[in-house]
């Protein structure tokens, strides 16, 4: 038997994690990987942290770039976070041959490009599973599963904090403010959530699985972004009662020779499964040209869930050869030199449904100014309903939800209507898409 | 550029999809394999098939046992079916040293065991992910997903006949009788529909993903099979006022060092992700002990669904190295010296809630009688009401759901319940899961 030997940087949630998942799975793990896979080095700046592992054999080290010079370790998995440091650890200690998996999703959005091309350099892996959608091994579906298929879409519920707030202000009708702060409360926010509500978190990931489906460099910054920190529970209210959903997507789609890479709330209708997606859990619809459509479902964080996908990671890098490894399977799926740089659109350029919420003075004739705005610009109505939020409200709320349109249309339609009289507020307007 | 050959065995619905997936997505899988997959020979018994394939440089055989001996041939795709002429087929292929894909779901329940020796013995792999759930990449995912688990258990809809059937039953309120014909009418069941709606499809497929879930040996004979041709639409009816979904689940689940393997129609929740797979649709929950719980969902049946995984299994093995590949990842996840013989339990060790129909003569005192049949068993109920079927009948529907008990406790109560005077049928037993 022989063994695979890991060292382990940062002891947090997911480093926890992994050492139990290791720990207390040995025996499955031998059993699928033929080898043991085995933590012989951890780094934890905070000492206490390594001091209450049990069974602990395992040498320890404060600083993690040490782990770079222990000639046994086979693979170094990172999870210490952060983009300054373990930029230069990971890349440390892939140059001294050592693979490396790691859950750093923001690190490997941002210099995944250099990282991965060091990695074939040196003739070893990253392994990244755990960086996007947790336990759901969506990097192996997209990278070996579908490898078949010409992709044509994804789009992937892929923050929990975010879906949960979304499902609570949904099923209870309360307010953003209300959810996130009882997410925090519960542990499923951070203190600081900004990365999360505000969707960069899943923009990251978004980067990531957008260039293993289709072949692109990693274009972080290209990624259009929306959180939902400005969402109001009357979308929320106002969809349900148009049969949808208001969920933050993560979309990347295929245009001809174009892109499309989008985070934002977006409406859904409420009988597609991943509506059904609640709480802190995750989901990836992928449509192939082949298979069709396909969805994958589970937990997107969490200490053993993300574990699970660190992990597989190791198993993968026991069963492999290591000098083949590289050259067979690649980390973003497509052959590196095959990797494509397609143009990515702008808003204004993406087609979709919509959903207005237009704010006016309750009187007769405004609804006829409204549509046509919207004739002017040739986008058709779907279905619309007027509403006052408050009782003997004298303005009055028109929801409209449109058919299939470009966005600068919609643009130059709210542009007449901002300039319509009634019209009292600047115009909330959501995307629409119907994942089929 | 190297080329993986491939001999193509069949030119039915799969070998078709298969052809054209091979062509029309050539460009792509290049980029993801770094290798051509080219399909050089084609073997199928009705020549015309063959002569109708546009942009056709292969070369043809009517006998499929001739591809074994075109030396050139790396990997034999078998799309014929059946389990005779099959086996003998892929055992000779494999001995002559030739990788084998395969969508052949019986041949491998039925002979596996033999088959996947035969290819470690000669060093070479054989691929399957065409043989359960279709498009659906959850053979990989199982085999190196969610290696970091002990697996509890996998529940699923893997037939999408039965599937479809049901669903329209519950949707439409329609007799399995006339679903099943609506159902061949639009190709969705074959004209002998038997292997599919009497379980014997799901069974063969829940043989082999139990078998990689949790190392055990193929186990076939021995997964307990109930067909939905018995299920009267009144179960789906009264399923749905107490809040249920009727779906026919291959389940496997592990309880200590026992297995339990069984395929039947089941009550579950109707606002779980699994109750609301419908139609055509396949989908199958894995639960395990890090990752908790996951969903995988996609088309079942269909030519290129299932040619997405044959494919993908072509990619595979072009990436791979050839000599690496079956020492490194075992077909049945576990290295094959660590498969395990777990016992499987019967019917009345299994434990689950039930759904009981119980019809009686509408007369007072009988709900009386019949709780105390289940509470001399220390069976409590969980919900139950009380229909007339029909207008003015004098007899009615007893309907009660249990908390979880033992499949011998409710023999037992059955038992008891069916010597109740005023019962005056046979009492209609259906298991309940949470898949929680």
């Amino acid at each position: 038997m022989t063994v695979l030997k890991v060292g382990l940087a940062g002891l947090g949630t997911v480093g926890l994690g992994t050492w139990n998942v290791c720990k207390n799975n040995a025996e499955e793990i031998v059993r699928k990987a033929g080898k043991k896979v085995k933590i012989i080095a951890v780094a934890e700046a905070e000492k206490n942290k390594f001091t209450c592992l049990e069974k602990n054999e395992a040498i320890y080290f404060s600083d993690a770039m040490k782990l770079t010079d222990v000639s046994e370790i086979d693979v170094i998995v990172e999870l210490i976070g952060g983009d300054t440091f373990a930029r230069a650890f990971v890349i440390e200690a892939l140059k001294k041959g050592k693979h490396v998996v790691t859950a750093n999703k923001a690190l490997l959005a941002k210099y995944g490009n250099e990282i991965f091309k060091t990695a074939e350099e040196n003739n070893v892996t990253v392994g990244f599973e755990a960086a996007v959608a947790g336990g759901i091994p969506i990097l192996k579906v997209l990278r070996e599963g579908l490898t078949a298929n010409r992709i044509d879409w994804i789009a992937g519920i892929i923050n929990g904090t975010t879906n949960y707030i979304l499902s609570e202000m949904e099923a209870r009708g309360i307010t953003f403010e209300k959810a996130l702060k009882e997410a925090q409360d519960f542990g499923f926010a951070e203190a600081d959530p900004t990365l999360d509500i505000e969707g960069y978190d899943s923009a990251h990931k978004l980067a990531l699985l957008a260039s293993m489906a289709f072949g692109t460099k990693l274009n972080l910054d290209k990624v259009l972004v929306d959180g939902i920190t400005n969402l109001d529970l009357r979308e929320v209210i106002y969809a349900k009662k148009l049969g949808y959903r208001v969920k933050s997507l993560g979309i990347a789609r295929r245009r001809n020779s174009n892109l499309e890479l989008r985070v934002h709330s977006t409406l859904i209708p409420e009988n597609c499964l991943m509506a059904n997606v609640n709480g802190a859990m995750n989901a990836v619809q992928v449509k192939g040209n082949a298979v069709g459509n396909t969805l994958y479902y589970g937990q997107g964080a969490g200490a053993e869930p993300t574990a699970s996908a660190v992990v597989a990671d190791l198993v993968d890098i026991a069963r492999g050869d290591r000098k083949k490894m590289i050259t067979s399977i690649p980390a973003l799926s497509f052959q590196s030199d095959q990797v494509k740089d397609l143009n990515v659109l702008e808003h204004l350029s993406i087609e979709s449904g919509f959903y207005l919420r237009i704010r006016v003075l309750d009187q007769a004739g405004v609804l006829a100014d409204i549509t046509r705005c919207l004739s002017n610009e040739n986008i058709s109505v779907d279905a619309f309903f007027q509403k006052n939020h408050l009782k003997d409200d004298i303005y009055t709320d028109v929801v409209l939800l449109t058919h299939k349109c470009m966005g600068k249309d919609i643009f130059d339609a709210i542009e007449s209507i901002k300039s319509i009289k009634s019209v009292i507020e600047d115009p909330i307007v959501l995307r629409v898409e119907s994942l089929e």
